[in-house]
């Protein structure tokens, strides 16, 4: 079977049921975070966990999954878009096989930038891209030859690289890179300790309410806190605070802290202006009806 | 079965063969110049053909090929990359129902901008992207739902969109349909008429042969010219000459005239200099071992 938490990105939810449609198999959805001792999988699954969860800011214990996964007999794809660049990812130390994520977040290379791909380097000259294109074929402009990968990371290329999209990915790694994961992950806990001490003691009393874990060890760098009016929160941070926020449906505000740039003053204004404005009940103003963005 | 010509593209036929071996299809690869009296199709099968050959430059009869699939029962699908922007292409006149291509060439989007694809009204409730993505989902943000996607074309899409690339897009489009496909096609034919004209007078001596179609009509916006050492020609054109072709394997030297931009001086450079070079043996003189690229 195919598996993955109910809470996982919709993409990777949907492209799961895809091949699960295309090929007959079953998907198989669990409910709350992924937790080692209780991962429902079985020898010959697949299965799709995020290491930090797109809604809850939840950080997953890596090592100990894949060990579960491992000795289950299942094989584990990490989709890593919400934790590279904000936290630590060891996939070699943990025998990780297989990880995908996106460079939009804390790669800093904006939206729809290139993603990336990791397969161990004993697996790489087993597995094929589903998708046989002129960048991943051995001797590419040779073009007269049937389709014959190159055999190492180079044949999950597929066309021609978005050479834009690329120039961003370059410099956001880079700065990433600059910066050092230690540090930036040293100021993301920072940054959200910050966001739930301010948290605590302004919004918990205006009906706000935590939807991340409490322990630094536990969260990435984004923080959801749930409230009842949370798409008018949303969207009047964003028209009238200059705060921009996401809402995640049904009653989540999250707001993220990219370590590389959001000050700690960012964090405290956000908030402040947050106060305010629920203080005011200015939220209570904004058209309620839902847009398809935010 | 899977059916293209030898000739296509690699990446089509790699993505083809990709196709067949994964879904146990036959591929059948025929020889030659796509031709309405003899496409080798039946019922059931799925055509690849480009409507203008990346290697030789030719123009493919849209109409008359589309009503041969029609009539043979097979269903058809279009790759425009080397066609759109220098072209006229008219899908619906001709009953097509699908049709992919780059944004890379006459769009002027550069390399790896985003590629389109073109599905008639009436087929686009009833086919599916392979990759189910959020983009393509009915109610994107809802986001706690089974893959449900939207009725019309937004179903084909699947991530993020790559903004970058397709802020170039954006432009090179725009000038394109601002000079009018009318006049792009009449400067085109004009620079490959000189072009042709100047081989014939100049190099054809030197013992290059026109490896694309001498009657206007039949191709589109490049010419390759045939030569025993088009390896080391095109690479003295880049080093030393300022000129920048592709080189084809195994013997030729493509030249793109892109109408919105290629003037007709630059056609009487480009093969002066094409001219000199190899009077002067000067070709000779380059490292004869293939590169990876052009």
């Amino acid at each position: 079977a195919l598996v993955t938490d109910r809470g996982n990105f919709p993409t990777d939810r949907y492209v799961l049921e895809g091949i699960a449609a295309q090929r007959g198999l079953d998907l198989r959805l669990f409910d709350g975070e992924p937790d080692a001792a209780t991962l429902p999988c079985g020898h010959g699954d697949v299965v799709v966990l995020s290491q930090v969860g797109y809604r809850s800011g939840a950080l997953a214990d890596l090592p100990a999954l894949q060990a579960a996964a491992r000795e289950r007999g299942a094989t584990l794809i990490w989709d890593l878009s919400h934790a590279a660049g904000a936290v630590p990812v060891d996939l070699h130390a943990a025998g990780a096989e297989l990880a995908v994520g996106c460079t939009y977040k804390y790669l800093n290379a904006g939206p729809g930038a290139p993603a990336y791909l990791y397969v161990a380097a004993g697996l790489q000259g087993e597995l094929r891209s589903p998708i046989w294109g002129w960048f991943g074929q051995r001797d590419q402009f040779a073009m007269e030859r049937d389709y014959d990968p190159e055999p190492d990371i180079r044949r999950y290329l597929a066309g021609t690289p978005p050479i834009l999209g690329l120039a961003a990915v370059e410099e956001g790694v880079r700065l990433t890179a600059q910066a050092g994961i230690a540090a930036l992950r040293a100021k993301s806990i920072g940054l959200t300790e910050l966001l739930i001490a301010l948290h605590d003691a302004w919004l918990a009393p205006l009906g706000f309410e935590l939807a991340s874990p409490r322990v630094a060890q536990r969260r990435g760098s984004h923080i959801s806190l749930r409230h009842p009016r949370a798409w008018q929160v949303t969207r009047a941070l964003i028209e009238r605070c200059d705060v921009v926020p996401d809402f995640r449906g049904p009653d989540s505000v999250r707001l993220g802290v990219a370590p590389l740039y959001t000050r700690h003053v960012d964090v405290w204004d956000a908030l402040d202006r947050l106060r305010d404005l629920v203080e005011r009940g200015e939220h209570e103003t904004v058209d309620a009806t839902p847009g398809r963005v935010t």
